[in-house]
């Protein structure tokens, strides 16, 4: 990697925490230059645009999401203990930045604006579906899961409960969030048995 | 309701609409007068600030969120037809607006943004959390539910089908979003029993 490489890793890294507290809307050249300390012009050097910074920080953190969630969790046993690994992760790195999940803010934010950045971000959410969904199902052959569950239905509500921990640990401040998560996964699991 | 009071309720109705699609930090008096066709200074005659303006539209919102979706539910028969029914209203209430719940919609922008806004949203989703869990409580009196289940955890379960349903049906635009979420909520009600 280059220097010049490296040092715009670095800018994405901050641009993907602060999309975390202010939203992918709230992300501007002018508010990277102050976390940065860096110039706007500067900051131009690499992005051309707010909507390029904005793009290349979905893919910064898509990038990020599958080294810290996806792929560790793959190397766990397939079946249960890998469906696990994959939310006791996701639930990690929900409160590894200050504002949680970016994809979640700016999942809702982009939600009816058309455009590149709401096509990228719904990709990536897909994506995490089916690889969430793809372990269910090697679950089911693996004899863990019951052969006649709706993978797809059971994504559904496992998402339900990541979204109800972001709402109730970061708007709420419940000390137990975290508790009713597992509890809650726990109880999908088992019934899904 | 004099002439001035009319008026301002139709406005912050508008309002209310734009919080769906742009958040509540994306409202401002510039957008409203867009939206409503009338002048920055019109606007504020009734409205002093920006935040004076988005506290208004979480108090209008509340107003409307009882109206059509707490009152008329709690006007069903006790225990789980009324807890069917607040669900039911809840999904029917996210499908009102062009974007979807301005409360959810609200709650991942303000989460981490301490303030009266945010205080003002935290004490309405409290609100909520706890109208949903005496509805399950009284249930649990009329032995529609089983007398040793977690009213709280399954107010919290209930709530993620809620948030995946806006998930899956503003972002990923699947025709099965809501039907997947009735589903959600069937098994979580039978596992109750």
């Amino acid at each position: 990697m280059t220097k010049g490489q490296d040092t715009k890793e670095r800018i994405l890294g901050q641009a993907l925490d602060l999309v975390s507290t202010l939203g992918i809307e709230g992300l501007s050249i002018g508010e990277l230059a102050k976390a940065t300390e860096m110039s706007k012009s500067g900051l131009f050097a690499h992005f051309s645009s707010k909507e390029d910074l904005q793009l290349e920080v979905l893919r910064t953190g898509t990038t990020h999401f599958i080294e810290t969630v996806v792929s560790p969790a793959l190397r766990e046993p397939r079946g249960e203990p890998r469906v696990r690994a994959l939310f006791e992760r996701w639930l990690a790195w929900e409160t590894l930045r200050a504002g949680g999940c970016p994809f979640i803010a700016a999942a809702f934010e982009l939600d009816d604006r058309p455009g590149r950045l709401r096509d990228v971000l719904e990709t990536t959410q897909r994506q995490w579906i089916d690889t969430l969904a793809t372990a269910i199902l090697i679950g089911m052959d693996e004899g863990h899961f019951h052969s006649d569950i709706d993978a797809d239905q059971l994504v559904y509500e496992i998402y339900g409960v990541f979204m109800a921990f972001h709402l109730y640990h970061r708007l709420l401040r419940d000390p137990d969030a975290r508790r009713r998560a597992t509890d809650a996964l726990d109880y999908l699991l088992r019934s899904a048995k």
